[in-house]
């Protein structure tokens, strides 16, 4: 009987709102941002792979989130007569909806976990159908609280190497994309980074691209930072490295899609442009992403997808279209940053990893 | 009597059409490209003063010219009873003419030059009034064919630089910005070179950038490369980076506002970190600009002023907001490219300009 009023106060922007008892869940509209505050209702698997297909939720965490919790809302009501039916019917569900968009690997990874769980379930004598159901739902419901309580953590370990890089002064900070409230089930990665600064006293100012072409800094980090009052200027993508020439930045932090196993990273397209840049500079780029975005079964980023978007989604803004009529566009949405140019280190719940003699991840 | 055909049929967007014999000069309206294809007809000084500041036309070598030809229209029907009224009239003109856009180095260059010319015409006493009128205006008009000249040979100068890099294969070129028939007299300089690959059957591809924040090579190159029948391809900016690690390109060739005497060079904001990506990929990168744009006065790049815009040119596109409202915005319009940077050339109508020794222009 746990509604995640937790969840909904981490921050004064409510991106996903779940009730539990209800099973009732309703997200913020991200297409509409930031001209509306616009809720949209999510009752089953179809509804959640449509909000990610057509970006009205994104960013890897929010998007298993969803994802998720949409199986969870169908499951939970769904007229089924045996375990073996149910499971059938919930590997279905999770299938379908991995395929709403193909680079994050986030829900690919709860995809499975959740399958092999339900399997787990179904081959218990111990478990009948009611049980079997309420599990798999639960297990899905604290997926959304660990969300948050990592994200926290990626915060402060991030903040804290940045600020151990520090010489006593606050720090000015790039981020590019949106990787808050807004991307995340709450508190956010690289915006959580950010965020712990702020918490600390030691944020002096964030600059955030409006990263093109489909602006998610210009409309989401923009507005998220507007809704926390820290202090953020707006840029263009190609006044990076002109930013980082004139002004001392002490530090880049992104998110992450996906992370390969010698920490190559893919990210929101132009991620891979700032990095060179950042390296050209000697501005320590970092990547904040949960442990859960690294993928160990890729040994580097060459085998990751990249999704490449409609040429409208480059031509039109809000409608209207800004390039000129019968024009061809090339529209990848993401691209992978090789492990070199991750100066600073990837950012988890686990800690910050360091690249290391070529290799990112070393396990003790 | 000669009709200026020839610059006419240059290319087959004519935007700037000028009849000699009618002194009849008609230019294409850059606010409404490229949703509609609209023609502004200049009959006097005050039409030309008000296409410039209202940036219906743009591109420092354009604005000279419609500058330039706006006066010669006007002195071809004005009444004037003598030569020193001939000149008062003239220089008055010219000075009027400079305030549309006082940053534009190139119709100030211009203006001296023809007061100049003016003043010696009024002195030398085997030239009558008619005689006068009809050489400041005839050497208004040789400029026209001039600035078409100068870029044709950049074009050729550029081109055959590049088909010397390539390996037997057409090349694949990424641009930046505007700098075609609607920033020029004609032809241009950066597509210039573009359009001579073409006529060599050297072409493969053209990709542009978008430019934000105004657009330009969404808006106008993309345009002008559909006229011509150009394969082109649109990226954002921040596309950049992937393009050149995906993609062979073959160079970058972009345009010039500046260029200091050691090879540093101003151009639109986002030029710099192309160049930075381009070094990283180990593509060549081009500067392909008239030799009026050397400043040979400047020891460096430093020293060139950064003109920065309002934020809302960033904020919004066509009158629609684009960020959240309240953000601040860093809008600079140009940055500096480091010679270091330019590993191609320096493309004028002289030749191309390599740099040697850390010193770009070395002349014997």
């Amino acid at each position: 009987n746990v509604n995640f009023s937790k969840m909904e106060n981490v921050t004064n922007l409510q991106s996903i709102s779940y009730n539990q008892e209800k099973k009732f869940l309703k997200i913020l509209d991200q297409l509409e941002l930031p001209h509306k505050t616009k809720y949209l209702d999510i009752k089953n698997a179809k509804d959640a792979w449509k909000a990610v297909k057509t970006m009205q939720v994104r960013g890897a965490p929010a998007i298993a989130i969803v994802g998720c919790l949409g199986v969870a809302i169908e499951l939970s009501t769904a007229k089924l007569s045996s375990k073996e039916e149910l499971h059938t019917f919930f590997a279905e569900k999770m299938e379908y909806i991995t395929t709403a968009r193909p680079t994050a690997v986030n829900i690919h990874g709860a995809a499975k976990f959740l399958k092999e769980y339900s399997a787990k379930l179904l081959e218990d004598t111990s478990c009948n159908l009611t049980s079997m159901k309420e599990k798999i739902i639960s297990q899905i419901e604290t997926m959304l609280e660990t969300d948050v309580d990592d994200n926290k953590r990626i915060g402060k370990f991030g903040a804290e190497d940045i600020v151990s890089r520090l010489n006593g002064e606050n720090a000015k900070i790039l981020t590019h994309c949106n990787t808050g409230e807004l991307a995340t089930a709450g508190y956010g990665t690289a915006l959580g980074v950010i965020r712990h600064l702020r918490e600390l006293g030691k944020l002096e100012k964030v600059y955030c691209t409006e990263t093109r072409p489909y602006n998610q800094g210009a409309r989401l980090t923009a507005y998220e930072l507007l809704q926390e009052k820290i202090d953020g200027t707006l840029i263009c993508d190609s006044m990076v490295s002109l930013l980082m020439k004139m002004k001392k930045i002490d530090a880049v932090v992104v998110g992450a899609d996906r992370v390969a196993g010698n920490g190559d990273t893919a990210n929101k397209i132009g991620t891979y442009q700032i990095a060179i840049s950042a390296k050209y500079h000697n501005v320590p780029f970092y990547v904040a992403a949960p442990f859960s975005s690294i993928d160990l079964s890729l040994s580097n980023g060459d085998s990751i997808p990249i999704e490449f978007r409609p040429d409208d989604e480059l031509a039109y803004i809000n409608g209207i279209r800004i390039a000129a009529p019968g024009i061809s566009c090339w529209n990848p949405s993401f691209d992978v940053t090789p492990a070199a140019l991750i100066t600073g280190g990837i950012i988890t719940e686990k800690g910050v990893f360091k690249q290391n003699a070529d290799e990112y991840f070393v396990f003790e």
